[in-house]
């Protein structure tokens, strides 16, 4: 049966009408919502000719065979945050569904198709995300979610029982990778870099790597009438100075760093603040230009407090590697938006999604992006214009159907 | 008797000797040490030829009779912080019944001498200071001080009326200033300036005004990741700017600006700020140029905002007028000073002082600053090299002694 993009759209909002409320999307994995939306899922898939089943770590697999057993994965999370958006996570799940209608009603493919809905992607309820991904790609330590709880106290590894799922059988999950010749998934771009530009889809190049620290600038209190500019050691004079290098390294850099979080512990209004404290977020898709903007950042710092009277500690808090895409799939998602839209914005994503899980296990993978009206995330305001829904779901079909064939040829060659 | 400043220095260790711990001094206002500290000061004025009160503000006097009625009057405070320093504020007046003894020992002066010992300058056990010398000048406003309550819940009426004060007649201590033609005062100086100069003494032009406000950029929440750098409203990048700026200004007006507290309300490391709220302190000595500085640093902080996109608002928070001292007293000061170290340092005071509610109402006044090592200041370990205190006691006395004979000269004139 032809592709109906329609569907996808009325499908999302039948979606929201029973996992949401009026503070937004409620489909918290590991919670009956979630549970709801997975058999509501469940009951589409059942009426195709795919097998299904849920692995160790709780992901959902539909499986549609082909002449060969390399499969191109079509991937996304129907879980979402506490009062999250309506389509995050799930309109790659919906999508991928009507794409395998139009696969499935075409006959057997040369490949294997596969859908996957990711156990857990937001991490909302026990504050650690990609679990069912990050169990496939291999790369999760069962260690590190054993002993996590909810707000309520109970232990992730009882919650998860509720589900089938065995924490310590979680990396047997990795199975799934092992035919994995392609991974595709489609996502809300959760910023606001495709509606500045006005147009609806963009291609991802990539996950970025992040370099997280607590930076410390220490100087020394003292009266604010009673000690003169010139004597001053003044931790927050650095830090304002460090803030804005730090931002013009990232421009330089063609890339972004933050500081969200900045303040004086033990500082009281009558003296100078003795300590000045930020956290400093720097991201790039490349792990060198990474490496430099740390450097870069580290010399400016340590100028800084040699010019203030200053000492400056960097104390490391989170880091990823950057997780870039493959070359060739990014070249097929960029025909497939050219296609369907007439205009391609080739864009790093600076969340993390699954997709960087997978592309770090070894499987080539691509994202495309679909305009976020506001840029807004996490939050019952997001949304993305019904016709843009539509082109999404049209660029994802064209970019599954080119990578099938492209696998089946190079197969055949 | 001739000035003897090495008597100063024996009282003052006399005294940290029953008033003071291992924490520093702990002559808090309206406490049994201080009350202490009181008799033994009243011990030592009972051997001179003085009238003594206490007043309905609970300020201690000790009056020296002249010929005229007009008096210089010599002031300090026995009361300190809780582990506070041993000189501040006891060291005028150790140092005042030095003076009072060598211009007692050489008969009736010309003037009238008083010795003043304000109650309760550091205002420590109730949160609010310059009770005695706010009341003198009749700008204590009795009904801010009625409510408060020290940490065990004692209100500040019955605290007072232990040492036979009434908050209710204190207003009538304004009587004091009535016939006050001077008032002399030394302290050291809490900061480094004099210390770093390398001289022992300095003359006080006045105290700062102070213009303090809270000061916050409001931005908009964004992905660290998903927003680029063009599209960001950033609030800590708009704040970092203002804290130089506000720098800058302060140093093109040859006065004191601080950001001794900033923070970013609700931020959180993986979101651009959506505030940044800072405590913006600027002080000068004259009152146009003070005024000046506020309104530059509105205009810029108006700039950024519009540059970054941002919002921002000030609050006042809390302002004093600048108190400016006597100019012909700051020249008789300067001879003194030049008179027994050779070189003389004229400078503002950052901090209040007692001197500033007398110059408030009136009365002709100055200030003397000796050298405090480290610039140390309300700590166990302010301390002042013993050969400055007595270049100290030595100068007081000359600034009194020409204070006195001026006021002769002008008189018989």
């Amino acid at each position: 049966m032809p592709l109906q993009p329609g569907r996808t759209v009325e499908e999302l909002r039948e979606l929201r009408a029973f996992t949401g409320d009026e503070n937004g999307a409620q489909r918290v994995c590991w919670t009956p919502t979630w549970g709801e939306a997975r058999d509501w899922f469940r009951a589409k898939l059942a009426e195709l000719p795919v097998d299904v089943e849920q692995d160790e770590a709780g992901n959902l697999w539909a499986t549609l065979p082909g002449d060969s057993s390399r499969a191109v994965l079509v991937g996304g999370h129907l879980d979402s945050v506490e009062n999250g958006g309506w389509l995050d996570g799930c309109l790659n799940t919906v999508a991928a569904l009507e794409v395998l209608r139009r696969v499935a009603g075409e006959g057997r493919p040369p490949v294997t198709v596969r859908l996957v809905d990711w156990a857990d992607e937001e991490g909302f309820r026990f504050g650690r995300s990609l679990f069912g991904s990050s169990a496939a790609a291999g790369s999760l330590a069962p260690d590190d979610f054993r002993g996590l709880r909810d707000p309520d106290g109970v232990a992730l590894p009882g919650a998860l029982a509720d589900f089938g799922v065995d924490l310590d059988r979680a990396l047997d999950a990795t199975r799934q990778l092992a035919d994995a010749a392609a991974y595709l998934e489609l996502h809300i771009e959760q910023g606001p870099v495709l509606e500045h530009l006005g147009v609806p889809l963009g291609v991802v190049l990539g996950t970025y790597g992040v370099e997280r620290h607590t930076v410390r600038f220490v100087g020394q209190r003292a009266h604010v009438g009673a000690a003169p500019m010139s004597l001053r050691r003044d931790s927050v004079a650095g830090a304002a100075r460090f803030v804005l290098e730090g931002r013009q390294i990232a421009l330089e850099a063609g890339s972004v760093t933050t500081v969200g979080v900045i303040d004086t512990p033990g500082g009281i209004v009558t003296a100078v603040a003795p300590a000045c404290e930020l956290v400093f977020d720097q991201r790039h898709l490349e792990p060198d230009r990474l490496a430099r903007m740390v450097a870069d950042a580290k010399a400016a710092s340590d100028r800084i407090a040699s010019e203030e009277q200053l000492s400056v500690e960097w104390a490391p808090q989170w880091r990823i590697e950057p997780r870039p895409f493959d070359p060739q799939l990014i070249e097929l998602a960029a025909e497939a938006v050219q296609e369907v839209a007439g205009e391609v914005h080739r864009m790093p994503s600076g969340a993390l999604h699954d997709a960087a899980e997978v592309a770090g296990a070894g499987v080539p993978s691509v994202m495309l992006f679909v305009q976020s009206l506001g840029g807004l995330s996490h939050n019952k305001d997001e949304d993305t214009r019904p016709e843009d829904l539509e082109l999404a779901v049209e660029a994802l079909d064209r970019l599954a159907a080119k990578t099938i064939y492209g696998l089946a040829g190079r197969r055949e060659a």
